[in-house]
């Protein structure tokens, strides 16, 4: 079993994919590694059959079909112990990665597919990557799963202690992460970029008391504004906060605006719509279904709009601007994203899972500034002073 | 003369240099704000026509039609004390502005123009930004100057003393810092990318004594590799620096390596050339000399390798290639670059002359890796592992 798993951990899971869509058939000795040169990678060659026996039938009990790869943790575990939340959490976001991906390519034309990297941390854990990357209706959209463990560095616990959490200072302390992430770039300029990213955090004190949180967020990124879709795309977050909490919306809705700045240009990425962190009242219970609602309000927020819009006609000049937007979004996830930035100063991170976000096209002119009551300048002036949507 | 000093500061130099070229006429009342929505610009209509008159006679004296833009520093002062570093470190940055602002206009076949924007800063200072975009040789080139005084917050001395200054800490203290600074981003693939800077900086400690460097450097990011072409930019700068100091080549060399490092891709920006900073020996007139050098050597280096590939043959690949690197110029300059990083986190910082540097375009896909022995992996070799080019 553990050689079995080893191999589904380590294994290219573009590869393993086709296997599990072709008629169910069960993993066989021949996967490959990624050959991408990925160093975090490696190859393990499949040695024990009776262990594929035992995986399958575990697989069978889960119904990992489901999902854009195997679970990051042991199936047998999951299954052992389902009341944990890490499990939990780790279904939920297999659960929202296979649902979302599968939405997204309902509505590609030309059956543009996800590909799946599934890969493995050396410090402990590991992910899933789903990229599709010039679909016709979507120019990349990156949906991301990670399930990690290890120490946190002084620096980022001393980092939590600012924000307010109770843990000690100067040492290393032992944590785990788990989360779905995703940046969906679409082609046409009338459908907006959506962003969303829901994580769960446990942290272990110097004494031993586990300390754990939620935190998470979906924003939109419209090119050109249409008041319709964002009073639907911001109602249907607010109803999914209104069933556990009335402040919530009105809070995390602020926190959105506020995270979301582009401060060297006084202006906001998007539109906003919510985001939170150190989510743990009233119980870790409630706070799960919560992290859950919004999670699954991602579809109903959002496929309405590339529904709508997908096929619209659009020009030069609707590019042009759209592109100019992308290069604000990259402007925003390297200069200022904590995610980002934490990523990419972690050692031995999967730096291509975290730039995944970053769009296929971006494009910077200086001093640009839209006409006066044209369109583009329409979206700018609610970009410069964040409105209330519903 | 104030007056006149206030007008031209604040004035659109692209109006500015329209008048400077059509037959030497002086400056007139009528001058205009760049009404680009920029907050620290402002308008000041011209009041007095003796001191136009007396202005003109030190522009005489001094000759500032060589230049991109009238000096940041009254021309009267600059004249009265020519001597003092500052003002000679001002007049070496604007004529360098100026030759290569000219250097790039003769290579365009259409002849596109570099627009110049002189700007002020309220703290102090100001500069001037020139920006040849979407030319049919070069898709976007900033040439940027800025002379600014200020104080130094107590973050930015902790830094410096990070770096051994010796200055109080806990202390905001009072700074001069000039320099050029330019990105060019040709069109053809097999031109490469050049950046230069070299600046000049002085601090005052608590007790009032004055502390000085400089610092600066010029490297170049191909998108093919051409050894010959490496080996003379590499040489011509080897050579400005052996006139002053054998070692600071094979030093300053090295200092480039290490700093444009994309360190989560374990790869660099491009193939280098020199960087340094605190240079403040043997004395200040070496030190200048050295740096004078240094920056006169920029269009040697460079001019040769734009006319002897701006015009050859490329298609789509190359041009999807070159867009990919672009997007790993962005991930550097937003993620490492010091001088980036300092001036967006700065209040006031004009945004527009510091993302300059940003490339027309750029690409990014999810683990895109070159053919292997391909032109491309043939580049991608010598960024994972720098190499003596002399």
């Amino acid at each position: 079993m553990n050689a079995l798993r080893h191999t589904l951990s380590l294994a290219s899971l573009s590869t393993f994919q086709l296997l599990r869509r072709s008629k169910g058939q069960h993993i066989r000795g021949f996967l490959l590694g990624t050959g991408l040169g990925l160093t975090t990678f490696s190859v393990v060659t499949y040695a024990d059959a009776a262990a594929a026996e035992d995986h399958a039938k575990v697989k069978q009990t889960l119904d990992t079909s489901r999902f854009m790869a195997e679970p990051i943790t042991d199936c047998k575990a999951l299954l052992a112990d389902k009341d944990n939340m890490r499990h939990r959490m780790e279904l939920l976001i297999l659960e929202i990665q296979a649902e979302v991906c599968r939405a997204l390519e309902a509505e590609e034309n030309c059956g543009q597919r996800f590909e799946v990297d599934r890969w493995e941390r050396a410090e402990g854990g590991g992910g899933i990557t789903c990229v599709l990357q010039d679909g016709d209706v979507f120019e990349k959209a990156g949906v991301n799963i990670s399930v990690v463990t290890g120490w946190l560095p002084p620096a980022a616990v001393e980092q939590m202690r600012a924000r307010g959490k109770k843990l000690n200072s100067g040492k290393k302390l032992p944590f785990y992460a788990s989360g779905v992430s995703a940046v969906i770039h679409p082609r046409n300029p009338h459908v907006p970029t959506i962003h969303f990213n829901y994580r769960y955090f446990e942290v272990e004190t110097a004494k031993g008391e586990k300390q754990w949180w939620f935190g998470g967020g979906t924003d939109l990124t419209p090119y050109y504004l249409c008041e319709k879709d964002a009073n639907h795309f911001h109602q249907t977050l607010k109803s999914a906060c209104d069933e556990h909490d009335a402040t919530y919306y009105p809070r995390f809705k602020k926190w959105c605006d506020d995270y979301f700045r582009i401060k060297h240009r006084n202006e906001s990425r998007g539109i906003g719509g919510i985001f939170f962190d150190d989510v743990d009242t009233p119980n870790q219970e409630s706070a799960f279904k919560f992290v859950s609602s919004c999670a699954k309000a991602v579809i109903p927020s959002y496929m309405p709009l590339v529904r709508k819009n997908k096929n619209r006609e659009y020009g030069s000049n609707e590019r042009q601007w759209q592109l100019l937007r992308r290069g604000r979004y990259v402007e925003f996830n390297l200069i200022y994203d904590r995610g980002t930035k934490f990523g990419l100063y972690t050692p031995g991170a999967r730096y291509e899972s975290i730039l995944m976000s970053l769009p296929l096209h971006a494009r910077w002119e200086y001093m640009h500034e839209p006409k006066s009551k044209s369109e583009e300048s329409k979206l700018l002036k609610v970009l410069r002073n964040p409105k209330e949507w519903v």
